[in-house]
């Protein structure tokens, strides 16, 4: 296993990137600044009835060609609360449902008078291009199978404000679908950028031998991995992709790979358990595990508004 | 008939109330206290221009599983007009659509630092039951047959400005599809706690004379009962719900349940029409009589953005 | 040709209009007193950070009954920047998909504290029939084949910012499906009346001489106008509506009426390309044309937003 020698506590640093497309590259420094703008933040979030006008007369566009409350609704509560305007583009009903190019819409929603783009888009890619496009930022809010960086960003942040900021040498296990998931591709990059340890573990169709390419380890056996590890993050099953790939049955999956009440009995007794959303109950995670002491998922909610007020606030003001 | 010897003119006293579910079990006391908000709300409605910073920094998510413009939009406006941020989130394209609970849509919602969930669901309780898992305040917009309290409110508060405070021994002629209607209940349940009459009409399958039970007359001959009620109040007929029911047809329905022109003419010479919208104009109420001069219908319209500021302000500041 | 003699530098007049249903009727002041206002708002759109408070308390609805993601946001973002509240009602799943008539849908609204309601519709006449009905500002976002003045108006603005403010004699290509394009008839009104001529071009079933009693020139040689025009503004070739007529083929229409690069050499050297959006690149008109020196077209879309705050206002607050 191929441990990234990163400086896990590095001091944060100055912004320049116009854009937050991925994980992949992003340093610790870079990384340390947006949780010190995400600390600032987060007192909002957690109690509110105060907003900041740093964004104040500025506009956020969600352009979201593939759908999302959730993560749509996060980006837009986060610009709410710095004073930001919001415009909502779907797919649907858009322009280029009538043929228009993604980077067209992109460009027509930046000459309205927008300061940052917030993209997702069923394939991988579609942000980095529009970023080549337009002038102004460019958030990737999960491209394809390639990356989904703030919920990078604020999976590691939970993680830090729950271990402390160094992170070096802790074991986060990931599980499930690994090999379609752009949660896991911008997790491993920022984990291990702090010195984080990443193990993937899920049936062989979903996460094949080949992951450790990118420097984890891949474990095909659950129980095996639990009792290492810091913390146990769970993926969405979803069966919309998995058709006509090899899990035999909903039940085979289960025995191999949910998180279970008896199964977390094999965690460590500080290991937190956490879920990206939406969450199967019942299926990858029982609801035993998703509501009790060990879930920090909620938490994971409330800091991705913190997490998205940084990355806008220093895209477009930093 | 079994009507309520509820103190009408009941004083306004503190809320305490953190959540708006139902009209049943509301007291006097309560209503006056969401009524005198809303009046001082009211002037806003009526001339823009304005705003009440109550709410700013705040923020409301409507949450509608089951659609709806009108309610959607007046929530919203009330929200607006408070200073309060929104966050909408509907059915279609949500996280339930991929199998999340109601329930975790909700705390996901609240976890972003929400402050007020504005909910409707087409099944009764889902408002009540996400409530009970949630540590903001939750309003009910509409469940299933169950209840609209706010619809219940601003019907209220438009028959207390049409006629004045105390509405003991107001006799209300609510008619149409009352075995299904949310919108009933509420009445029924505010209407009687203000000491008013309520007589619902319809066909026996609509108004089976079990409705007695909520402590209202029941009625199949709706020229009987106009030449004795201040007030008509025509319900929707909701086509989608009617199938498989035994209303012969539309001509029927009309001979029988109309609010016709020459129907109104029954009426006395002081009450007004009520309908909670959309109308079907032409089924069950003509458009002489929508756009003439006993309707208060728009009124409704406006009274009801007022009460949701009031309730809104209530729920999260009061 | 039959050119209207119309004062074309005339200077801005007070406003007087409560609705802007076309720009059939609207004279060279009133034009002339959107298009100052309009300069006063455009540095606005295009150096974010800072808005006007023109409407602060204000609401503004956006009523689609026929969706277009472009002018909904183009509308949005000029309400917010004039820190006015938006509304929006599309007609999916809105009350019209329950039988409301569109006056009802448009008087409710209103009803809630609205002050203009933007209104689109697949049929023409909706807006004014709105208008007639309402006492709050109507501006037509676009009714079927009728107009969709504030295109007109931006189109208008942005040829003054380029080639200065007297367009009179200036000579205007509009190329495509001439007959069925409210923008066409909404750019021949305004820009006949401050002095300019306009030749449309297209396919005889497309551009019919007929449509000489407008005051335009027809032609259905574009090889033959190109030479002649200071603009050419290119129309979408909507497939949806042009089911059934009399277009041989995609490939005919290219090698008549597209936009090439090597069709661009026979426009005058100072001559600018324009279109309304959202472009079929490659059908219409060619990427390099699109993206080339000559076009204007982005700088449309910037104009749109500065325009659409001039018109709301002029009829809110004007």
């Amino acid at each position: 296993m191929n441990q990234a020698p990163a400086p896990a506590a590095a001091a944060p640093r100055p912004w320049t990137r116009r854009h937050l497309l991925s994980l992949e590259g992003v340093c610790a420094a870079e990384m340390q600044r947006v949780f010190a703008e995400a600390e600032r933040c987060l007192p909002l979030v957690m109690a509110p009835g105060r907003k900041f006008d740093d964004l104040a007369g500025h506009c956020v566009a969600n352009i979201f060609f593939e759908d999302s409350t959730r993560t749509r609704n996060s980006f837009t509560r986060a610009a709410q609360l710095l004073s930001a305007d919001v415009i909502q583009v779907s797919g649907e009903g858009s322009s280029t449902s009538k043929g228009e190019t993604e980077i067209d819409t992109a460009r027509n929603i930046e000459a309205m008078g927008v300061d940052a783009l917030v993209v997702r888009h069923s394939s991988a890619g579609v942000p980095r291009n529009i970023a080549d496009h337009v002038r102004c930022g460019v958030v990737n809010a999960g491209d394809g199978r390639h990356e989904h960086p703030t919920q990078g960003l604020l999976d590691i942040f939970t993680l830090q404000r729950h271990f402390g900021p160094d992170l070096a040498g802790r074991r986060i296990a990931i599980v499930g679908d690994i090999i379609n998931s752009r949660v896991v591709r911008s997790n491993i990059f920022g984990l291990r950028t702090l010195g984080a340890q990443v193990i993937v573990a899920g049936p062989p169709a979903l996460a094949p031998a080949s992951l450790g390419a990118l420097g984890v380890e891949v474990s095909h056996d659950l129980d095996a991995v639990l009792p290492l590890v810091d913390v146990v993050m769970m993926l969405r099953v979803q069966f919309e992709r998995l058709a006509g790939q090899s899990i035999a049955s909903t039940h085979e999956y289960r025995d191999g790979y949910a998180l279970t009440e008896r199964r977390t009995r094999l965690l460590p007794e500080h290991a937190v358990v956490m879920h990206p959303g939406p969450i199967n109950r019942g299926l990858e995670l029982d609801s035993e595990v998703a509501d009790g002491p060990r879930s920090v998922i909620l938490r994971q909610v409330t800091h991705g508004v913190a997490i998205r007020m940084a990355v806008l606030k220093l895209i477009i003001a930093g």
